[in-house]
């Protein structure tokens, strides 16, 4: 893969993002550039593909299109897919866990599956520390950010050190295919054990008029990326347009690093990233100084993928929900200063969603998944969740590839 | 690259066409297969596409689009564009040529771009030994299988064995990359020196009632294989629903096989490939005996891509043109036995296509690109041929990486 070269980077305390890059050439053979050419080779991507696990999660989706998503992630990421899909009156959850299981199989490669609304897998996150991600219900809470938790809990257990998330309503393989290599890519160009690589898409196909349209910019994204660029320019004095992927769905990290991240629920979960960043590694704010990752930097990746992203029209609806979560845990960080949260409430209010005199409320912020005691959760998952499914592979035993050895 | 296995072929003569495999998984890691399970290393696609060149006809396609086609192709192909894009008010062909140009800078490779309508590039095929290329104007005939032969004879001088097709008006570079891993999948494991691949795309998007649909199926592509299948039928006397490629604008061959092929001109190119397979090595005609051919057998793969073909809407008129094209090529082919022919008229009566009573016009074919002087034409076209353009890729010597050297 061959990335344009990035040389601009703003920096927020430890936090170093890098200024949007494109992919000039999905694949460049044996290239070997020199240093800093932005060719990443062969070689370099498939030893990140080896350490990496792809988290997706999964709502509702058809067979069809989650067999093109898995067709796309590489031979040696590890699959894990976390549904949240409905039971009845068709389980639609043992259609996906057997629409897996069937390519793993043709594939011969490894996967876990977990419904998020399994009862074990709710006590397993009780028993490992983390009660606040059960609802009145007793269940792990429905939520997209909640998905992604449970997936990074599932992928600290496999001893991998890298995880992608990758959302199941793609329509094109190629560009799920795409997000990894960018992922690997990034990962090996960012050379830090604690690094973010997050993708911005060419374009997003639309109908408008009865023809289609490549559409630059989402909806909710020009919004979220306009307060996280102000949130810093307040800072340093200097208006800036470096955050591009705000909400970016497609993003990968290290474990390092996501093992100390806070994650937050719901859609809330993809700019909170960024908050979190700044709150615990920004350097403002005097709580939760991780010495080790202050030395060391934090860089955040942005990539503009060369695929269109084409996905399943969620509505207008699912775009205003994803717009306010994002403006809430804005308004609610210690990081934003006074004159960001003045003119988020002045937005919010401007577009009906909020009554004047009124105050965002809050999303859930959840504790690190680096908090959580993994070998109870471990040991909780494999005997109480009874839709955890460890798929092996057909050339080895059931499920030995799946979870590390114990230390 | 994971592919079905195929394990079904249908033979005519020494023609071996395999039923379709589908792509299981666009990228099997360093996954090195059994003989036979459809598993092809990342070293042996390599190894392929270093000997292939991709030929990519334009017509007055989009700046934005052409840069994405060249972003998936694959770092160690060699690019040829043959543009066929109009000149005037704003010449098109220099704004391609200068895509292709910086896409090669930023992508150090090589690559070469001519206008169909050059008159240097009429006056070399003139001189080379193919007169039929030539219309009353002077120039090379307009069409794409006029366009697709000006690549062959231009890949002939480059000295690489293998040559695929890739149209220009695709809009996602993640289904390039897939076609042309599968060229190369498909041509290792088809292990042959007389080999070619032909793709069916996955689906294709269309606009129907205000939604995206995803059909299965071309609606010029249904009636073209019919008649293909009927064919061969009509000999074996078992129906067959073999050929599922008759139109495939995407396919690949060996050089071997390519320049003993005689190309028919306009949309009459693809589906005459078949035709023309039968007619020289289905052993039913006395004429073009090539024994070398004969003895090695001649695979015909199939591959069914995981990817959507998201092209631009080219219209029914399109559309009909090519089917009529296909048919008029198969009525008049000298391996299509009484029945088929009157089939064939009768659906393009029943059509409003053609005058009862009367008979489907002949296409142009015109004779293998093997027959030309290729020394010849490689100096005229240095010479003559104003609108070449061999890109070198910043490395290396203008041009030295392009044309073979002489015997």
């Amino acid at each position: 893969m061959r990335l344009e070269q990035s040389h601009r980077t703003e920096r927020f305390g430890a936090v170093r993002i890098h200024e949007l890059q494109r992919v000039i050439q999905l694949d460049s053979g044996d290239a070997r550039g020199a240093v800093d050419d932005g060719v990443v080779s062969h070689d370099a991507i498939r030893a990140i593909e080896r350490e990496m696990v792809i988290v997706i999660p999964c709502m509702n989706e058809t067979r069809r299109v989650i067999e093109g998503v898995l067709s796309g992630i590489p031979q040696d990421c590890l699959i894990v897919l976390v549904s949240n899909s409905s039971r009845h009156p068709v389980d639609r959850y043992e259609i996906e866990a057997q629409t897996v299981e069937q390519f793993c199989r043709l594939a011969d490669r490894p996967a876990v599956t977990v419904h998020q609304r399994d009862p074990g897998l709710a006590a397993a996150f009780k028993s490992a520390g983390m009660p606040e991600l059960i609802g009145d219900d007793g269940l792990v809470r429905s939520g997209k950010g909640e998905a992604m938790l449970v997936g990074m809990a599932v992928a600290a257990l496999t001893g991998r050190r890298y995880l992608g998330y990758i959302d199941a309503d793609n329509y094109v393989p190629g560009a799920v295919h795409e997000y990894v290599k960018v992922y690997a890519a990034g990962l090996h160009l960012a050379d830090n054990p604690y690094a973010m690589v997050r993708i911005s898409w060419h374009s997003k196909p639309k109908l408008r008029d009865g023809r289609l349209f490549f559409s630059r910019r989402g909806r909710s994204s020009e919004i979220t990326n306009g307060f996280l660029n102000r949130l810093i320019a307040e800072y340093s004095g200097f208006g800036t347009e470096v955050i591009a992927t705000g909400n970016a769905g497609e993003h990968a990290l290290s474990l390092d690093l996501g093992l100390r991240l806070r994650l937050a629920g719901g859609f809330a979960v993809e700019p909170f990233e960024y908050v979190d960043l700044f709150e615990q590694f920004g350097g403002v704010l005097d709580t939760a100084a991780q010495p080790e990752v202050m030395a060391s930097s934090v860089p955040v990746l942005q990539i503009e993928t060369r695929n269109p992203h084409f996905h399943d029209n969620k509505g207008e609806e699912h775009v205003q929900g994803m717009r306010l979560q994002a403006l809430n845990v804005l308004y609610h960080s210690p990081v934003t200063l006074p004159a960001v949260r003045a003119a988020i409430v002045e937005f919010m209010v401007a577009q009906g969603a909020l009554a004047p005199g009124a105050e965002p409320p809050r999303e859930r912020i959840y504790p690190p998944v680096g908090s959580l005691e993994l070998d109870l959760l471990r040991d909780q998952l494999d005997t109480e969740a009874e839709t955890l499914c460890k798929i092996g592979g057909h050339s080895t035993v059931e499920g030995s590839r799946v979870w590390t050895r114990r230390a």
